[in-house]
């Protein structure tokens, strides 16, 4: 397959090893993040088939530019993954109504928005997928972390509801349940964890590769990911 | 129990109902809703134990100026009604990022600035009750209703958290989720369908008032409310 | 309400708070155990409207039989509880096949065989209410516990399937996830732990009486319960 | 990888497809069923890599010599999928205890058995993997197939606990929920129905592989798979 791929919010981590498994299946990929300097240093690292589209997510104008410059370059966008995510890691008494808000605009409003610039190109092409990007505390609302919470779950609401509606129409909605850490980049932290407690992130890119590659007859909407050694 | 509850989102229907069935129950309560002309009236028709408090629950000052009018009338705040919802019955093609918003503002952000402003009275009280109203569309996101569905699983991720966060705090958390069409209030809607297919707004006012009477050593975190011959 | 109800599955704590809240409420009560000589003793204290019989609920003959000695004592059928369980709290490495079976059988083939015996009744009646005890592991298998997760689980889908068939029919499924330790009886137990880590089985029955008092229009098909302080 | 996986409860359509995929990918495959003629036809088809072996997988001493068989032939067991399935498509008041019965012995009670013939030969080797075929009566308990629900949710929550009681030993367990009709095998069925109506079992059978694939890093317990027009 020679799909075009855009990786809305792409940093070192999950986001890179989707980009890298993505250009190795054939993909050509536009990355979308906030940081100028990273994308570049990151493009220009993957070759001639990643795409540096600096752009503020949560902008409608700016993601409609953003998906104008990755289909420019490399034609009609096949696949999305809705990757940003916002923090938000405090209780109901601790955090401001800003960093609530934050975490909404950033995983479900840009997920929307991103999700709108794309749909059409897979609606005149042969359909296409949008993966979602999820995390524990999309199904079980954390103690702590209420606007996590609350943007995560938003997003998994969002999926399903668009998996609902755009099935029939051909375009995959998946939401990925991420139940863990992620490794850290190697040389980025310290931790006194085993490596085997981490989730592994080319092994995650492995069953997002997975979802695009799934038959029309058989697509999952949902599935959770964890190291086998993960309390849950 | 005399109570001072506050209902954050009252209308014709359910609001109205629960506004009732506290007052019958000794309850004082503070009626929160942006229009200012319909709260009067039905404060009036309400008695002196009602308190109309025009108030836009999405704007921060607002919510801090309306729990301060009904503490200075009623004492501090035990129960928290948040039960004000946002319609965006669109599907992702149509709808409109103000649209998407606003679903998610009214709900869940104006879920946020009430709760925050009501914890503090009832931690320093005898600990209170918190209950989110919800909505199929919180458990299972709908096709054609984007904005809705991932405004009410928002809703849902923060009832959920802050049900573990302040549970052993003494404050109550619950999320009803409402299954099916309630009925319109008398003369307001002309319907086909019959009477049994509605949920009766004053059966749904018992089981929300069952919650705020549950003892601390059983609490209710979620419940669903259907009509008996509701398909689901 | 003057309802007959009867109670698979008595014993010290949960169940014997079922019957005496039952009975309090004006209810005639027919209990089902194996022990006979628990249940002449529990019934002699519980009075002229609690009816003792002795019952194998996983014989189908036995079963008949005891809803017929109900029956015969104080009419029809209006209420079931079904609330018999087994152990098998042994991961899936240790567990007897003979175990396993028994877990379910107690609460899965059980509940099917008292239900089936009750339906005509509340189908010629005025309808009826059928609740199933369950627990957290009926949502969420449990590491060591196989048999219980397999048993508990089989129950809810029991429940789920009952509820959507019955409901129109005029019958009250319902589902109660107990989640956490209810009190040991007085004397039975000594324990380290704090009072308030456990549910109180009568503040437990308020919420099983609740579900026999709802109105058909706003019927709950699931509530979990537990104590204010249990982490979950 | 050459690997030894066992199918219990092979039969035209899913089970055959799983047993090409996994022959097709190198390994050894031990088929149960029940049929000796139907198996001895497919084993031959299937060529030297295949093992046919009737088995009544309800029968504690058959599943041991069935595993024997498998491990004389092939060598320790890698791979489990637990297959078989019950009917049972009947309502609370129709079904029989038998047929009630029958369901939870095939799916639940099977299910344990295998599991426990094969996890030894996974926890002396190099860890394995456990796929259980479940389906949306496993998450929704279906109106009118109360034996059929109840079985495939004792299933889950056994595959659940089990998942969190092996995943630390290095078995990874997981549940495919199937959502919607599986294409009949050519020429068994007329049907009015589109072909895109149905889940084409190939397709089905790549996610099983993938699950079998996944790193332990990021093992999934489960997922689900429908026909993209499948409503849902």
């Amino acid at each position: 397959m020679t799909e075009t791929a855009v990786i809305a919010g792409v940093g070192p981590g999950l986001g890179e090893s989707l980009a890298r498994r993505f250009l190795d299946e054939g993909c050509r990929v536009g990355l979308f993040a906030r940081s100028e300097s990273y994308l570049e240093e990151l493009s220009a690292e993957l070759g001639e088939s990643a795409l540096a589209v600096p752009t503020d997510i949560t902008d409608p104008t700016a993601v409609e530019a953003g998906f104008e410059a990755v289909r420019a370059e490399f034609g009609p966008i096949d696949v999305l993954l809705n990757h940003a995510s916002g923090g938000a890691w405090e209780g109901v008494q601790d955090i401001s109504p800003t960093a609530f808000e934050r975490a909404w605009r950033v995983s479900a409003y840009g997920g929307l928005l991103c999700s709108q610039a794309a749909i059409p190109d897979m609606l005149e092409g042969d359909g296409g997928t949008i993966i979602f990007t999820g995390a524990t505390s999309a199904v079980r609302g954390r103690d702590g972390a209420v606007g996590f919470s609350a943007a995560k779950f938003a997003v998994r609401g969002m999926a399903e509801s668009m998996a609902r509606e755009l099935g029939p129409k051909g375009i995959h909605v998946a939401h990925v349940v991420i139940d863990g850490q992620i490794s850290p980049p190697e040389g980025t932290a310290e931790t006194d964890r085993a490596e085997e407690e981490f989730l592994d992130p080319d092994s995650i890119a492995d069953s997002y590769w997975h979802l695009v590659t799934q038959d029309r007859s058989s697509w999952t909407l949902e599935l959770d990911l964890r190291p086998h050694v993960e309390p849950f």
